[in-house]
């Protein structure tokens, strides 16, 4: 029998929908990957009676809870109350929590308020969880329920920076060592650009079939897709062996439409492609917002490969592919860089498209995109199709630029 | 007191994390504006006895009892079984349910499939909900708890166009009827940057106070502060007379440390102001990877204001307030612009700092900000600190700056 988990999610912002909860998504998906069933999603506002009756009812029906929200340092924010009420244990506050706590402060220049005080305190016989980069450390505890059930509780901020951290400095372990034949999910990414959902699906014939081992999936987000391959078993290695043979068998069906895999967006493949061959790049672009940029910037963390980017509000002349390609070379050579991106502005015709450009030291290449389709992914399609064009003329394939 | 409302949504990709669940926030925004206190939400996988035990534990705790999925065609499509089984009562099936739904195939010339029978099956006592866009019509059941709690259960779809056509023909009215003295529940929201959680708390005494009307919360996100206020009444005006008051006391508390309202952020408070003055601005950055740039592009739909931003990987000079007003200075009177905001990149002494200015005619100001604290929403930080020191030179309070 797999272990049972249920996750809490604590707030009024929750359960008003002011806020929509992704914490429990994703704390679901990790407890997946360690062969926990993820049984019940519990979600309570900010009612102190409600989140002890919510504890209590969890603490019987699951052997591993984890709670998410809560942690902070204000008269809302009630985990630790409601646990020590839930188990019947008294607050009791501790001196190395507290010395964290106010040394988190002083690192930061400022006096503790007598609030964070709160945030060391914890129900007699827990243990807590190290936060390294919050005030609030979070809550380990075993607990029995009124009814004999034995569980384990780990309590987390709802900042999700710091859940993730704890997840996995402290509570991954865990969790994994209350399972020892663990059984695990292992899921592998592929990245894919320049094709329709429906497209894809016809191109990998048999693969997206419910009951197939390893299991595959498509969603889209932004123009880009990702094929997920998934497959349980003991370890790592032997879901791997039944996942390896399929992802060979996309690659062989997709060829050049599949950019990276796992979190890799086109500018992670563009940029490890010009490090590769230790070249350089700049940008220049107006409706996309400088978010070419941004990407660009944020995926060359070590600064290696991008030089430059400019954002230009939108004007008269930037709507033609000629506008484009000029842009691209006369940044690429004032820069003394090896290849160049530009992106226009909307033309104002019946048919309206914006022009994208690469220019590069062999000659440069532009192509008009249409700016119907859905508004909200405009941006990041126009982005995406200038990093293509240069992605497949690193790959030497400009044909299919 | 207002009625109680639990959510129920309903499925194993949702308990799995494979899919994130937005219908019980849109649900939980649907019944906050008819004045009904959502206190909890739950999600199960598909498992009967799972399922029978929250929908029993749904009709103890709460009035409305509106759940999400499970009424398709196949065997994980439980929740007809789930409450005839949680109620006591037998499913029977409904002629009209079925000629509905043999009518839905053969208007999309398609025959039913024996599968689909299934949805005409309803528990004794209940009422369809007609769903206009689909075959599976929901069910509405006033139900009585083991402990004597009366309640009422609406059954929805989860496709969310389904679930959002029938809470709007049908459920919608029938909870408003429940609550003959309608109330609605209103929130206003305030945005405020430059100060942590507990010394905004402080500064705000009483008004973040359980039980208190109208109810004040705080929540934080990438170094922005939201003050949400909250008030039920018999209508918006009635609401939003409780709510002022409120509003005013935190403006006085606060002053400058309020930027803005509802969804506002810092770069829409700035573009705002420049535009009222008529006045333009540039940019240029390094460590934060032409965020500033993307937030500004973004804020100025109409490129009213924002002139040029440019992104710059990180260099040695970059790292001390001098190259930050200079910078920001150059860039200023090249432009030809009124203001002019730069960020530099981290110097590498033991407490390191980045350094922000902001350029204008009557002089600069820079800030040297750690980057101790959170690395995830380091580049929010100092975006936002050199936004902030615009805003406050535009506010006439060089004082704050």
């Amino acid at each position: 029998m797999p272990l049972r988990a249920e996750i809490i999610a604590i707030g009024d912002e929750l359960t008003s929908g002011q806020r929509l909860d992704t914490n429990t998504q994703w704390l679901s998906e990790r407890l997946g990957e360690l062969g926990v069933e993820v049984a019940f999603h519990t979600t309570v506002g900010d009612s102190l009676e409600d989140h002890v009756a919510i504890l209590r009812a969890a603490f019987e029906r699951a052997d591993v809870v984890v709670t998410t929200g809560g942690l902070g340092p204000t008269a809302d924010d009630l985990t630790r109350d409601a646990l020590a009420k839930a188990v019947g244990a008294a607050l009791v506050e501790d001196p190395v929590a507290l010395a964290h706590i106010e040394r988190m402060f002083a690192s930061r220049g400022r006096t503790m308020p007598a609030n964070n005080r709160l945030q060391a305190l914890f129900p007699h016989g827990s243990r807590q969880i190290p936060n390294a980069h919050g005030t609030a450390p979070g809550i380990d505890m075993a607990v029995r329920s009124a009814d004999g059930n034995k569980s384990r509780v780990f309590c987390l901020p709802g900042v999700p920076a710091e859940m993730h951290e704890m997840w996995s400095a402290t509570v991954r372990g865990a969790v994994a060592a209350m399972a020892p034949e663990a059984r695990v999910l292992v899921t592998r990414k592929l990245k894919c650009f320049g094709v329709g959902e429906s497209r894809l699906e016809e191109m990998l014939p048999d693969l997206i079939r419910r009951g197939r081992e390893p299991r595959v999936g498509v969603t889209a987000s932004g123009a880009t897709l990702t094929l997920r391959v998934t497959a349980g078993g003991p370890d790592e290695a032997a879901c791997l062996a039944v996942i390896e043979p399929t992802l060979d068998v996309i690659h062989q069906s997709l060829g050049m439409l599949v950019f990276g895999a796992e979190d890799d967006e086109l500018q992670h493949a563009v940029v490890r492609l010009l490090g590769e061959r230790g070249e350089t790049i700049v940008s220049v672009e107006a409706a996309t917002s400088g978010l070419l940029s941004h990407w660009l910037a944020e995926a060359d963390e070590a600064g290696a490969v991008y030089r430059s980017g400019e954002f230009l509000p939108t004007h008269g002349d930037c709507t033609t592919e000629e506008w484009a390609l000029n842009a691209a070379e006369a940044k690429r050579v004032a820069m003394g860089v090896d290849y160049a991106l530009a992106i226009g502005s909307p033309n104002a015709a019946d048919d309206p498209t914006v022009p994208v450009a690469m220019a590069s030291a062999a000659g440069g290449k532009a192509r008009s995109v249409s700016t119907l389709g859905q508004p909200a992914i405009l941006k990041a399609r126009l982005a995406k199709t200038a990093l293509n064009l240069l992605r497949l003329r690193l790959l030497g394939s400009s044909e299919l630029e």
